[in-house]
């Protein structure tokens, strides 16, 4: 028992350890209400715990807080991306800006490597943060895993396929990029690629599964140059591939304006004219579209709007409101300027 | 008293004031040890605190927790430096490592708002984190004076004028501002002017210094443009101004690659071709560097390497090391390549 009010030392799992005569890996497999503990060891150690008045931090904590007034921001992106996508920040301060009038703390936990993702799926369990926005999940992605164990408040930007039940924000990935293909078609280009970057995430896939649809039975696989991510140096090198396979290639469906810029400078590089010999669209209309030279047509989603949406959601949550389930679409549009 | 375990209904701040007979108000003003509160009353709250078993959440987490295993970044910048300054990626990048390696979560909390700033005093308050790494602080920040009050193991990135004694990180910019700056001298260029960003900062401020060191007295003011952030659109609106301002200008020295990359739309836009009519550098050698054509000139600035060393001497300091005083400065390089 701990007396509050009264800063008396506090009773640790040394003293449990003790008090029950076993080890504290065995007190701390009960705490943690993990497997391979005697029954006789299991109920030694509760009353042990209740004798000497021990308080698991976790438990302790959510006990007397039960609310963090914080929402996590996860962003699981290899270091190269994290630096490059505008989209992410875009995201990043969306969400920050309705959780702020909200009164809520954004807290942001970027995960990097398998040690992040077990450090933040430990940070969740600890009752950290009231609810959570997940920005680019994979499938299979552990982080989605611990969100369902824990039942924690949560919104997906995007959707990877395995989602379930779990509501999501995103954009038709597969009609915006038809559309832009399609309009691409429309100005009498014949030989049109695209440079399809990250199709392990629905954005990747759903992109190039728009540009398919709109070319139909005019599409040639062999003009498809697939690319890990949505970088500069990616761009470039997807669009060397592409002249390598044809030369006389006309088109460039970008998966993303990134893509767009780094084709550019490839395309400039073997002394290409834009959008004399090759027209190319970008997505995303981030502030790259405006940094290129000629000034690129792309679709603009609302990058910004997909954070804000996605924490209004958490924060209804929160608030005991049912999630709206099968996902929130945004509207997106084409801009066309000078690229194509 | 709150008995733990057991998920007895917790007192709350309405019981005590009911107790007391004063507003809830009051109870929270002697709470939270804020003045304007009669000795009667205090006194009468105090009494009803201990008959009620009133436990304020902060003091009690705190109690209970001790630590939260959890260090801040804290990034104070506007929206579109956010989005586009790489530095601001890195060192994220780079404390998120070192805290990962010692199993610390990083949880990075975003000032885009007063308010913002408002809110995250209030966490770092409440004990959500051990100590904090600040990334881009102005003077008279009010996070340095909480930082300050709470006496938290902290570390800056850059160092703001009236920091004191806190530790910081950082570079030579003055230093190393001087030394590029004479390299472009030594080219042969007679007409040399600065886009000088940030001049608020420390950042900003000692680059312009270490420009002025090296022109000594061919330091001409009028060709000094100076725009307020590191951002691709201040690089090429700072350039438009000092053409206007000299049209033989034949050197210039961004205050970051960014900026130099801007500069390098507006020189374009102008027909003067680099490093031909202008030679130009800029700082910082991020990925922008190698994305301009032609590549930049420019000063290695290790910015992974100041988020990690920043983190690292939190984590000293959570050890109980006394904190280095007097500041870290971490070395840079000239690199240069094709502008100049």
């Amino acid at each position: 028992m701990v007396t509050i009010p009264g800063r008396r030392k506090r009773a640790t799992i040394h003293d449990v350890a003790a008090e029950a005569g076993v080890s504290r890996g065995t007190v701390s497999r009960v705490v943690n209400n993990e497997p391979y503990v005697s029954a006789e060891a299991r109920i030694a150690i509760e009353a042990a715990i209740e004798k000497v008045g021990y308080v698991p931090n976790t438990a302790a904590r959510n006990l007397v807080m039960q609310r963090s007034q914080a929402v996590g921001l996860i962003v699981h992106e290899p270091h190269s991306l994290f630096l490059e996508d505008p989209n992410i920040g875009e995201i990043l301060l969306g969400a920050n800006s309705a959780l702020s009038r909200a009164d809520y703390q954004m807290v942001s936990l970027v995960i990097e490597s398998d040690r992040d993702t077990e450090r933040v799926a430990r940070y969740l369990s600890g009752g950290f943060v009231d609810g959570v926005v997940v920005v680019s999940a994979r499938e299979q992605d552990p982080i989605t895993r611990v969100i369902e164990r824990l039942d924690l408040p949560a919104a997906f930007v995007g959707h990877p396929q395995d989602l379930r039940d779990l509501p999501y924000v995103g954009i038709n990935n597969r009609a915006a990029a038809r559309a832009i293909t399609e309009r691409l078609i429309g100005t009498g280009r014949s030989r049109i690629g695209m440079i399809a970057a990250a199709l392990d995430r629905d954005s990747g896939s759903d992109r190039l599964a728009g540009f398919t649809d709109a070319l139909g039975d005019r599409f040639d696989p062999d003009l498809v140059a697939p690319v890990p991510l949505y970088t500069y140096t990616d761009g470039r090198d997807g669009m060397r591939a592409l002249l390598a396979k044809d030369p006389l290639i006309d088109g460039v469906f970008a998966a993303s304006d990134v893509i767009a810029a780094g084709a550019l400078n490839a395309l400039r590089e073997a002394g290409r004219s834009v959008p004399g010999d090759v027209g190319i669209v970008g997505f995303d209309d981030s502030a790259w579209a405006l940094r290129c030279q000629p000034l690129l047509s792309t679709v603009r989603q609302p990058a910004n709007g997909l954070g804000q949406r996605a924490a209004e959601s958490v924060l209804s949550q929160l608030r005991g409101e049912a999630p709206e389930l099968g996902g929130i679409l945004l509207d997106t549009e084409i801009v066309w300027r000078d690229s194509a």
